[in-house]
């Protein structure tokens, strides 16, 4: 950690500065420049990251060297994790595709969905059975019935499947019928949660917050890791911005940043992002094309009449259309889809 | 609710939008202009709100015209809500400090700290048992034995205590010491914490997210008076832009806005919007002149030793001469302190 | 337009806004629902926008209904617009690329660099003669001088020039040398600048503010067309978030937004959203892959000597790869680059 | 300037990083960390500004150490500055209003305006005589007529004037009428104006631009100073973020912050932020509290026929009321106004 101190901080300043340093166990290093003194903290940083040395006198700016990220990151793991969710790759050669309905309404339109889905190329189902909603008055989801119809139609299908945590306490539950833990964008920093998950061992597909940070998205899987579970998907949604056009701003480049920070793979979910299902297509190409190792796209049959989120889904028949698109973007950077 | 039509939507599709209003229950009013057609949906927005019609071809744009909120409304209730915690009027013309520590840590600092914010003229005393830290590996709280601590301060100054709420499993042994519940910011839009919160039955003090809309903060309170509790403190505490000059940018006026939208009272936390300690008191003085019913200010006797976001920390001292500046700005718009 | 009023509004304050729209010479429909009470105006909705009817007693909201802009807009004109740059067809099938230095600093670079990127298959030449630097202390570009280096590079290599305006006092000096007038991010509310450049005739390439909506750079773009001069080109360069990852956040989703709403060409500046050469590429095929019409990418033979934006810059070998990489995108997709 | 390398990095790069800061004439201070190589360069940092040093392989992250502004600066120099405007004293004890229409639009309201807003306590005249505005087919001003209503206004008043400069052409013709130039937001790094401004000799009144940070703000009062005049108020006048409710979202904070780091004035513009008339007042007084010198209100006589911005503009009558609380807080805190 490097700490400036303030032009006209005293000797006396820096000198409880030092000594507060060395109380934690960590050695120091002063340079005395000729506008300002810095002081190096040499040894384990994070013992400092807790200490509030921007609270003392005489100090300007604190800048620490180290990310407080370790688990999760490419310096504590070089190679690429690939993982395999039932015979599924994620983070290797092939474009995984997440599809389904945003919550699970009936059993015909499920097994429907699942199978269309299936047929165009998706390798993963996806289904809200408890949903997260702005509003009280709005359908919450169909709780455990839901999960029984996923289930039913990963039996038809082989798909595996993906559902998302809102509370800790269905966290057993939820195990018990879903292949993939999704952490939804609100519950990012939801930690009680993200320590459940992680404890549950069960692959976490963890979404990006809406105001969060690709720093803060990481010390969120920290906290699914530190539990001894690094079975994490990284998943980009859409951030908050003054932009209105679409419903949120898709952060593309969150992919190649993500890709060199953390060896985990990274996956797009442009459907939550558009809030329009005419803009779908577009933003998963983009998706494929800047290196995204999944999708996760909202379909389904009957948009119109879809309890939530109907304004975004594809109908399988464009669906179809759009994985094939995918597969030669995909191609032209060489890989499957 | 309002549908704009394409200027090219054909008059199947026109026809299209009307029925499904119409199978929901509404009525229809249709104004063809020159250079559109518009849709007037009349009845319950509510059903309408659900239905995807954007998804349908021809739609333009849909507006809704109502708010989504009800019972936090102003609309619903004119006059202004003054919550009573055991005798602190909250929301009238007496404008109330919450004051103390970040986090519990000791019993010398949390009983040091309560008489000192009392003497200074706090009415109520603030305290984290349980914290949501960015990092894993950071001091998470004292859990129940903070709450005890609390109890013993609260009950050598009789200062009502607010502490936060982080997992529903927690709301039994919260309401057991608690008088207000704080839900987060992080977790202003985590839904089952909501609800539990409404069910409890007690006062709850519900902090903005980061990069919530006020419209959203309102829908969050929603969900606690749908459970029948009513008993809302609002709390602006800073937003994510651009600006990193500060830790957030307050939004003081939120102030105002609520004022206009709810007839619950709004409170400013100036620390955690400031994260250093030498911009609290002018963000306070703003916070009081702009009309917010209370702050939420952290006290610490030793900040550079604090567990805790002791950067942001004010020393007892510096909050009494704090409290008396605010004292004045408080006369000079007509209120007390 | 449509004017909710507030729900206690009075008759008197009603029969006060349909005098005021009456006025102004457009009809006016009213709608009494059991809510509100709805007043929907008809006719010229510009003679509207500047009347403040939101200040008017009563008022609770004015919707706009049909857009500002006019003469960019894909209402106006349907059909895509394909611009002709001495032969280089801009908004076609084939996905144009204008390459080139940040800032032009010598003769031996300016021309090495010109016939290097046209080798690898750019079309344009880029380069800053005027540059807008943050601080008045940095390199401020050559001026004429180097309008006329680009000159020589243009003499050598056929490809068109692009170079940016900061003054109206400049516009007759840069026509005399460029094909097209860059308006950079910072000026994209510079009206006069703007209507110089239409005044000018010269096609423009129009950047987006990075704080600026896509409704606004429409709105931008208006004021060049409404001087008679509708060759413009918009160019996405990212926006300013909380996300401090890379420079900027790419807003990609502007291009298919752009695409539906305007029939100009839309290009992408992957160099100046990511401030770091190392991430251009990924964004670079997200950018062909998302629809744009061509990307604008700085080339430095010596980015450690460049005088301006070095650590965004390809090498020109760096810059071949990539030609190569788009060239397979574009193909997907059923382009040329 | 403090340059992190990559854990990997190789001697050779390391070797690389220090030959070009000493190239460039600053010592080097180098630290090997059991995780990371730091190199300190220690003299004159502006040099390094410019190099682009994260560009060279093996760098991590390159974080300046000095500020990049200078004259402006707090350290530059340590006392207050307190502008003389016509005997106006800013930045002193008394607090500043400057009040007027957004536009000038004719003899009568701004003679009425200024006589009105003067008995009230304004001290400065206000009024638009070149308008930026959004759409190039809405009132731009009065151009020259408009000055010379306000030099009459001016003549009647004894008040000095502050008129907005769009186009450095202008210079001359506004510095003929007006007391202070004021720079609009969207020009805030228009930097060819902010250098004619500075030249010119007249005090700037520096607004700050929707997307722009304090630092920023900062380095643009640099290029008005870099001419030799400092004579500078800054005014902050809302950001924009992802908050609709306001127009945009006032920064009381950037008060404090720039008060810490330049000796300069600053001002708020409450009207501009708010963009409703009725917002106006609570965030004056925050204003006030939060220790601005000075505010700038827009009134107008008769908002619902004004030609720009009638919304946000008080009527005289509350305008007076409102000075009349403004003084209030004033005093509570140990000013006048």
């Amino acid at each position: 950690m490097i700490i400036v101190l303030k032009k006209d901080a005293t000797e006396q300043e820096i000198e409880h500065v030092v000594e507060r340093i060395k109380a934690l166990g960590l050695a120091v290093h002063i340079s005395k420049g000729k506008e300002r003194t810095i002081i190096g903290a040499i040894g384990d940083e994070a013992k400092l990251a807790e200490a509030p040395l921007s609270a003392i006198p005489g100090v300007e700016n604190v800048m620490p060297i180290l990310k407080p990220y370790k688990l999760v990151s490419r310096e504590f793991k070089k190679e690429t994790t690939v993982l395999d969710i039932g015979g599924v790759k994620i983070g290797g050669e092939k474009v995984q595709v997440i599809a389904g309905p945003c919550s699970v309404e009936t059993r015909e339109l499920m097994l429907d969905c699942a199978e269309k889905v299936k047929k165009s190329g998706a390798t993963m189902l996806r289904g809200g059975a408890f949903k997260p909603r702005t509003s009280p008055y709005t359908f919450q989801g169909l709780g455990e019935d839901g999960l029984k119809l996923m289930a039913e139609a990963k039996k038809a299908t082989g798909l595996p499947l993906v559902s998302e945590l809102m509370d800790p306490r269905d966290i057993d539950l939820l195990c018990k019928y879903v292949d993939i833990i999704q952490i939804g964008a609100r519950n990012m920093q939801n930690f009680r949660l993200l320590l459940e998950a992680g404890k549950a061992g069960k692959p976490v597909l963890l979404k990006r917050g809406l105001a969060n940070t690709i720093a803060e998205l990481l010390m969120s899987a920290e906290y699914v890791a530190s539990q001894g579970n690094s079975n994490i998907i990284f998943c980009e949604r859409g951030i908050r911005t003054f932009e209105t056009a679409l419903r949120n701003t898709l952060d593309f480049s969150a992919v190649p940043v993500l890709k060199e920070e953390t060896h985990l793979p990274v996956f797009i979910d442009p459907s939550h992002a558009a809030g329009k299902w005419n803009f779908v297509s577009a933003l998963s190409k983009a998706a494929v094309a800047i290196g995204a190792d999944g999708l996760l796209i909202e379909v389904h049959s009957d948009p119109e009449n879809a309890l939530c989120d109907g304004a975004q889904s594809l109908k399988p028949k464009k669906f179809d259309v759009l994985m094939n698109e995918l597969r030669a973007i995909a191609k032209a950077i060489g890989r499957t889809l």
